[in-house]
């Protein structure tokens, strides 16, 4: 009963199968070589435009670089409360701009609105050179509650950014969960409805280690490959990275295992909601599942075998949570098979 | 004629074969699972003692995340002048630390000794507050012209680096070139010589990306993890590099791949020397091989498809450079064949 | 009728005064002459214990070095929400230390409690490396509420601080304002209650430019003035520092200049009080009056030549504002006038 | 006898009259009051440009600052390899901006020339991402070996750093000193001659504690409000500054101590080539005089009475010294007095 996290998977086999076959023979070091540039054609296929592809090692390191990309001194970035670059990624954004300062927009199920956002900035630019300038807003598709932003509210986002004269970013550590969540095309998701910088994330979704910034517009990362580089992120044998987005890409098996994993995903949810030791926390919308329930409920299916994660509920959610109860995050996986869902199945019916 | 770099190969197929061989089944996200801590039980027995292993993204992040742990405000790390640290690496050890400073200590072939440290050393000390304070030293094994510190001068440095109570840092790309250069253990090129910190290259010598921070001295590693955390170097699969790692190590492969690069050195550098087109620079110790020749013959041999690299001469070593000549770099790897030697032979014949 | 701020007030004269009889001759520049040292003795004399004094050129200066002084990587303060480490120095603390997490804790009229503290402390501990590590904590006192921490919460709060391993820091911008307020001695409101790090402001209770960071714990001072030197906060010349303090502690003229300044605030909330136009957001306990009325009695008042600011109600004071009101406020100082309060009488009156 | 530096004298005495005649009243703070606004206008008007002005706490702080209004990631600023930037400001320069790498370029009594600066950049550019960029170049003037940069290698160096797209930045720790030893105006010494950005230091020269940043191109100050800030340099009561610069430019104050001290120091270099005990290390331009002697003769000008420093000699001075001999640093100020002068001959003369 493997629920902990999309990451405890390992490579789906055409990506291992790939690197395998992508090893032969020598190749132009740290980036650049022909086939790291066909595979950057992928990637500009896939988004239907002239989007620039920067590698990293994690993607803490996407969203970290990818708001450095755009500092400035006193830089704020608004994003949710609840954000991993906020709370989950150890100071990273803060460090790689030696300063920046992340600053909370709430709202419900990890998403806030146009107009909380508005608000929000407004503060900040009211305050002077005292509170700094804002930088840029940043949004997490899906969220850190497992929901989706639906289109028209990133473009509405997106245009209060833009009024402000800042990029948008998304971190897209589940992109293509939330692709196939909103049945959207990437572009869709991205550029056509004004996002500037996304953390594109392969690796819970199948990868070893594949992740990449992508720049949409090049006044945003004129400064991207010093970045990387004074970082540590650039793999000196960058193909090693290119052969995973190679296979990720081909035949559509990105979306495949994105939807398989939601699947799986709408399954366990189905199951919690079926069996009376839990609750559904909020409907999910993509591979994550929230439930509440009991603290010995919790107990008793660690007991049995499951794996999962113990969750702080959110800020604005913490009314779901009573007072002998907890709240618990299951996540499901391109790897998540029916044996496991079956089993969980059993442990909640115990 | 494939001379450009050792990061121009891919990964020794048994290491490629290994990670699709520990690609199955759920495994504890971010380091620490079972299989990790077997793996870093192995460095601990290759070393003959209790290392604590950081795995990280590069090289040069493990040069910079190494060198960061041991930061102070005006602290001012003292290396050779043509280090890899201070003028290859973008100005990283200078930012993971938010000022490093990296201070030149000169010498012959990449090298420096504890008399000329010494002297570096005393001209901080002496310019009080205004010049900063000693942060660490840092050699590079093999060093950036392919030669190798004997341990001697390495326990000499390291007494200087200890007297002043600064770690000696390593910075070991190439360390296995440099072990089996010297016919050494481990321990004995590390600890038991009184380095305290060692990055640890693989990908150099037939790894896809893995590369550690090891730390001898508790002290130094208390702050390691949140700082790779913040830096963007925990991987979240990090069983990835394990399982290169674990391959790496097997059966002494990891010696052997080096022993095949410095052999393949040395038949470059003997053909160098027997042919009248170049000279070597100075003997080669390790894969490296360094050669001054005509500037017409620099664009000849790679006109027949070599492979290799123009070099700027060091500067202790650009009176080796005629008027009218070049300096050039040929390294071998693990994936050095017979057949690019002997074709390399032929372009330099003719 | 000059509000605005207590920083638009020059020197105190008898400062003035004092720089002037002290610039004569040559001193040893940098800090550390005779001079120097003796106005060091009197901070101790003053502290009634051995404290490290440490002038920097700015409160801002003085809160971010205090802090960065106890860094870590991912390091998180806990501060109130609307600390002015927080919102007002435009990243200092976070910049200073190469990314600084300030985290809000929440409580009304700008304090927070030890339970609130614990809890907050409790999320990021749980949080494990992605949440990074408790840094310190800081109070501010007076606070940007303008109402003082009493004694007993002072030390509940530094008992959460430090049994979490962490120090207590204090902005004390208007340190004498609260020392005044409170009826206490330094002693009582800093080390005596657990307080690690005080940012000792003069600037804004009668000096030119005097603060100082003043360290209790030798342990947290160790690397200060290097870390003052790179910010390039040590004035070479001084003793115009030390001059300014001088004159600043002698005859009690820091703590009667507060408590003019402390008076003056007193009278100002009583004429608000008493007169129809505004009320008083909340009692004042030190030299900031807050005040909240209709928006045009703000424009009226404006326009009749008051100087005063137009204040962002703090999130837990938002209620107290209604839909055409507005909040103001009105500082007064070591040089305000009857002259001033008197007119105000009379604007508010008319 | 008091030579150490020329900030161990106090205020000119027009100017601490000036902070006491400007002491009264209520004024805007942080800047950009009526008064401040005129003030900027003077260095306007000497300047002959519509330069911006941006005061800061120290000469470290406008250097640091001034560097890091035009950083990039991976910057390189080239400057002297004894500039104070690069040795003497405890890493300053490297930590405002989160890692700027100083590289040296060589050249006697303190000066490099143009054709060393191309050679030295082409080797930054040669070297691709790993050698980082090119973000500045830097000058002394008075340089640290107390000489001036006549103004056609000013301007031969500025077409230099242009060429490459970067600007020129002029350490004016000593401008006065300098201008008045070439005899020029402010304007043919700076922006007339392709300086971008001035290091202004009033501080030496007579004031307490009055430096700023002038910025000739609006490119390169755009953000220099916000880097003040974080950084804990604007002074709330900005206006001590304004009073010491308008007493300062008032009459020609400022060339008029720099005139005294210069001259002065013209006199101590007459003396010690008079006397037989040390000869001059080179001639000087300025207010400082270097000079080799005995380390005997060292240690008794000391018991002597006379204050002085002992020098490192610069690397490309080292041939100068003997081998039982020191160099030592003597520093005339604006209040420098003839007696002191005579002392000093007398000492000599023993």
């Amino acid at each position: 009963m493997h629920f902990a996290s999309d990451n405890w998977a390992g490579a789906h086999p055409a990506i291992a199968d790939n690197l395998a076959r992508r090893n032969g023979g020598f190749v132009k070091a740290n980036g650049g070589s022909d086939f790291d540039l066909q595979v950057e054609q992928t990637f500009r296929d896939i988004f239907e435009t002239d989007v620039a592809v920067h590698y990293v090692g994690t993607g803490t390191a996407a969203n970290a670089l990818g708001l450095s990309a755009v500092a400035r001194p006193g830089g704020v970035v608004l994003c949710h409360s609840e954000a991993h670059i906020r709370v989950d990624e150890c100071g990273a954004p803060e460090f790689f701009a030696a300063g920046t300062r992340l600053e909370s927009v709430d709202g419900e199920l990890g998403r806030f609105d146009a107009a909380s956002l508005e608000t929000a900035i407004g503060l900040i630019e009211d305050g002077g050179l005292n509170a700094g300038q804002v930088q840029a807003v940043s949004v997490s598709q899906l969220t850190e509650a497992g929901t989706a932003y639906d289109l028209d509210t990133i473009g509405a986002i997106a245009d209060v950014a833009h009024g402000h004269g800042v990029p948008l970013h998304m971190d897209g550590a589940r992109f293509a969960n939330a692709v196939v969540a909103l049945g959207c095309t990437p572009a869709e998701m991205s550029w056509k409805r004004g996002v500037d910088i996304v953390s594109f994330g392969g690796t819970k979704n199948g990868c070893w280690c594949a992740e990449a910034v992508l720049v949409f517009n090049p006044d945003h990362g004129r400064q991207m490959d010093y970045l990387r580089k004074r970082a540590g992120h650039i793999a000196s044998k960058a193909r090693f990275v290119s052969a995973q987005f190679e296979a990720y890409f081909a035949d559509g098996l990105w979306l495949e295992m994105a939807a398989h994993a939601n699947r799986m995903g709408a399954r366990v949810a189905g199951i919690i909601a079926a069996r009376n030791r839990f609750r559904l926390a909020w409907q999910p919308q993509g591979n994550e599942v929230f439930a509440v329930g009991p603290k010995e409920a919790v107990d008793a299916l660690a007991e049995k075998g499951a794996q999962f994660s113990h969750w702080q509920p959110p800020r604005a959610e913490r009314h779901l949570v009573g007072e002998d109860e907890a709240m618990i995050r299951l996540v499901a996986s391109f790897a998540t098979t029916d044996a496991d869902v079956a089993a969980l199945d059993v442990a909640l019916a115990g």
